[in-house]
C-alpha cells in the first residue's frame, strides 16, 4: 500500500492577527509547518499549535524564515550565512521547547517564503540552513524543493532530505515549478488537484504543462491553508487519496 | 571553606551594536546571565556567547525579558499570563539550542530589567515566569532577589531558587535594596564595593544604609559589565574574594 | 439640527495580515483614527488607507500606540515620558507624510488600546502624550474619554479636546465607563445600540447601568469594525442617526 | 572660492545602545544623515539628534533604509517597489515631525548601507525610492554615488542630485567604487584620506588605485563617524580643507 505525508503551514498568525485556521487544518494534514517568529508565529501561538498538534498526533515541523515580519518572510534577503545560521538555529529552538512541553519533538524543518526559494539555488544560504539546523539536531529531516541545493546539501550532511510536491502548481518538462506570473503556473481547477494528489502519490508522477507525464517522487504533498476555500480543498484531497488506497501519513 | 557564585549580563548587544565586553566577563564570571533576543542578545551574538562560555566552564543561565528591544526591556509591561509564560519559554528555548550546541545545557533563568523588578511583588507575573520556566524544563534553577514573589512561586513549583546580592546596592534594614534615586542608594566607592562582596560571600551579612549589620543570604553575587570601569571592578571582586579565601564557582 | 462625528479604527493590519474592512468602514465613519505602525499598520497600509479616506472625505487621525506589535498595543507600558513623547510624535510624523500625499492632513490624535486607557487617570503618560502631540503640531485636536487626565492637559495645552461617546459600552451614574468584565459591560443588543447612538447625539445622554438617565455630552461616537458584524452594525448606526435627523460630520 | 558639503552618519543607535557619537560629529559635518528607525535611530534619538543639528546650524537629512534592525539595514532585501516606496516616505515623514519641532526642516534624502549600494544598479529600486521621496516632498534633493541609477531617477524626477565622494576609497579608472573587499579598496592613511579630500573639494579629482588622476565631481564628501578614530580623522578633514581655502558648507 502507497503511503504519503501532507505538510501545510500553521501558526502564521502574529499577536491579535490570524491567518491559518490551525484547529481545521490539523484534521487533515500530518506534518505542521509551524511558524517560529520570524516571519509570523508568536509564542502564544506556537505553543497552542504544538498542543494541538501533539493532540491529533500531527507532527510538528519547524517553518524557519527571514527575519521579516512585515514582509512576512517573502522578501529575500542577502543574510550573511553566519547570521542565517544562527537565525536558523534560533527558530528551531524556540519552537522545540513547545513541542517538548506538548510531549513530542520538533520532527523536521522547512524553510519558509523567500527563503525557501531562495535556497532552491543559492549555495550559499542553503549550506547556511543546513548548518543552522545541523546546530540544532544533526538528525532533523528537511523538507523542500526536489533537486534543490538545499536537499543536496542536507543529504551531504547526514540529514534525512525529503522530497515534497505540489498538487496545485504545474511543472516543466524537467520537473521543476513553472514560476508564479507565467500562464498555467497554477493549478486552479479541484478536481485537477485531486487527481494530481493522486496521481502524485500513487504513481510518482505528474502531468507536465507541456502535457506530458513525468516522474515526480516526492514523500510528501504540500497543502495550503490560508483561505477557508484552501483548508475545504485540502480536505478533500486527503479524503480522494484515502479514497484511492492511499495511506495518508506522517513521513518515515 | 565558604564559596560564591559570580553572575553578570552578557551579550546585551545587538546586530551592529555591542554592550557587554563580553571576553572579559568571562575571565571573571561563573555564570552568565546570557540575554536572549527579547530585549538584546540576536542569534549570532547568542551562539558566539554560549560558545565562549562553554570554552571557559561558565555556565549558561537565560536572562529572559519582556518583548522590547526599543527600551531594552527597561519598561515594565503588563502582559497576560499566558503571553508572558509562552515568551518565557520561548526565549529559553531558543538559548538552549545555542548551549547545547556549544557542549552544555542552559543551567538557569534570570529575569532581566523592568521584569526582575515585577516579580518582586507581582503575584501574578512572578507565577507566569515560573510556569514558563517550568514549561521549558521543570528543573532549571531560577535566579532572583530574596524575599521575592519570584523565588517563592519558584520553590513551590519545585525548581531551585537561587538568591542573589548586590556589593554596590544599598539595603535597607529589612533587607530589601534602596531603590535606585533615593540618595545613597548606589555604593560607588571601589574599596566598599570589594569590603561588601568579602562579608555577603563570607559571612553573609551586609552593613545597611542605617550602618547596622543585617544578615543577607546569597548564593551568587550580581556584577555588572556594560561599562569598561565595571569590568575592571568585577574582576578585583573576584580577587579580593579568592584573596579573602572564597571559592569562586558557580552555585551548587 | 444636530451633528454628530462618527469615529472607528482603520488600518489596523500589517504586513500579510489584515484586521479590519477598511473600505466598508470608510463608507460609515466621518474620522478614520489611522494604525501608525507600532501597534498595526505597515508603510503600505498606512498609505493606501489615505488615499481612501481622501477620495471620500474622510478625516484622518493618528491612532498612536506604544511600541508592541506582539500585543497589539494593549499592554500597558512604563515608558519614560520622554521617550513616549518622541514616540507620538514620530507615529503623527510618519502618518503624516502620507495623509499629504493624498491632499491632506492629520487632522487629530486618538491612542489606542492600553494607552488609550493608561491616559485617563495617569498625568505623566498623559502629558507626555500631549508632549508628543504639541512636538508635531500644537494645533491638533485630541480625541479621547471626557474626563480624562488626556484631554484635561490637551486642553490646558491649547489642543482641541474632543470628547467621545461608546454606544455600546455602559456607563455608570458618574458617567465613567463600566470596565470590561463586570456585568452589563458591554451593550451587545444592535437594537439598545441604535438607540443609545440616537440619544447620545440629539440628547447628550444615554442611560446608566443603574437606568438613571444621565447626561454624556460627546462631539463623536466610536464604532468598531474589527469584525464583519461590527460593520454591519456600524451602518446601522449611521442609518438611524440620518433617519432621526442626526447629520453625521466630522467634529469641528 | 571652492566650497564643499561635509556629510555624515548621525543618529544610528537604538534604546540603549549608542554607535556614533553625535554631538563632536555634528562639530565637523554641515550634513547629518539622520537614521529614521528603520536600521537604526529610536525616536527619543531622532528628537535629540535634530535639536542638537539645527542648534548648531547643520542641515538634516533622511538616512532611509531597508527595514532591519537586526542586519542594520546591511542585508539586501527584495522589497517589493510598492512596500518600499512608502517606507521610504514613511521614514521621511517621522523624521521631519523632529525637525519641524527644531525650527528646520528634513533637507534632502540618502538611502543607507545595503538599500545605498542596490540602489546604484537596481532600476527597480532605485524608482521605488525615489516615489518615496516624491510622495513625502518632490522638492527634496537625494545625495548619491555618482553615475547611480538612484539619481540619475531622481534627475528625471525633478529632484536635485546630489553627487557625494569618498576620500578614503579607492577608485578604479572609470570613476567606480573599488568593492570592498579588494586589495587597495579602502585608504587607511590619514596623510592620504586629508590630501585626497582636498584634491575632491578643490580640483573635482582623485588618483585612481591605477595611480591616474582621473575627474570626480562631487559637492558633498562622506566621511564616517563610527570610531572615535573616525571622528578625529573626521575633523582633520574639516581642518585641512578649510587651511587650503575650501568653504565648507552644505550643499546649494
Amino acid at each position: 500500500m502507497t503511503s504519503i505525508d501532507l505538510n501545510a503551514d500553521l501558526g502564521e498568525g502574529f499577536g491579535r492577527w490570524r491567518l491559518t485556521d490551525d484547529e481545521r487544518l490539523l484534521s487533515v494534514v500530518t506534518s505542521a509547518n509551524v511558524a517560529c517568529g520570524f516571519h509570523a508565529g508568536d509564542a502564544p501561538t506556537m505553543r497552542r499549535v504544538c498542543e494541538l498538534a501533539a493532540a491529533r498526533g500531527v507532527r510538528i515541523g519547524a517553518q524557519v524564515s527571514y527575519r521579516d515580519l512585515a514582509g512576512f518572510g517573502r522578501r529575500a534577503m542577502d543574510v550573511p550565512p553566519a547570521e542565517l545560521t544562527a537565525e536558523v538555529a534560533y527558530q528551531i529552538g524556540a519552537l522545540e521547547v513547545f513541542a517538548r512541553a506538548a510531549g513530542t519533538r520538533v520532527a523536521y524543518v522547512k524553510p519558509h517564503g523567500a527563503l525557501y526559494n531562495r535556497v532552491v539555488r543559492d549555495e550559499e544560504q542553503a549550506r547556511a540552513v543546513v548548518d543552522g539546523v545541523v546546530l540544532a539536531d544533526p538528525t532533523l529531516p528537511v523538507l523542500g524543493l526536489p533537486g534543490s541545493r538545499l536537499l543536496e546539501l542536507a543529504a551531504k550532511a547526514g540529514l534525512p532530505a525529503v522530497e515534497e510536491a505540489f498538487a496545485d502548481r504545474a511543472y516543466t518538462d524537467e520537473g521543476t515549478l513553472v514560476p508564479r506570473g507565467e500562464e498555467g503556473a497554477l493549478v486552479t481547477d479541484p478536481g485537477a488537484v485531486l487527481e494530481r494528489s493522486v496521481d502524485l502519490a500513487r504513481g510518482g508522477e505528474v502531468v507536465a504543462l507541456s502535457g506530458r507525464r513525468i516522474g515526480m517522487r516526492a514523500r510528501s504533498l504540500c497543502l495550503h491553508g490560508d483561505t477557508p476555500g484552501a483548508v475545504d480543498l485540502a480536505r478533500r484531497v486527503r479524503d480522494a487519496l484515502e479514497a484511492r488506497g492511499v495511506r495518508v501519513e506522517a513521513f518515515a
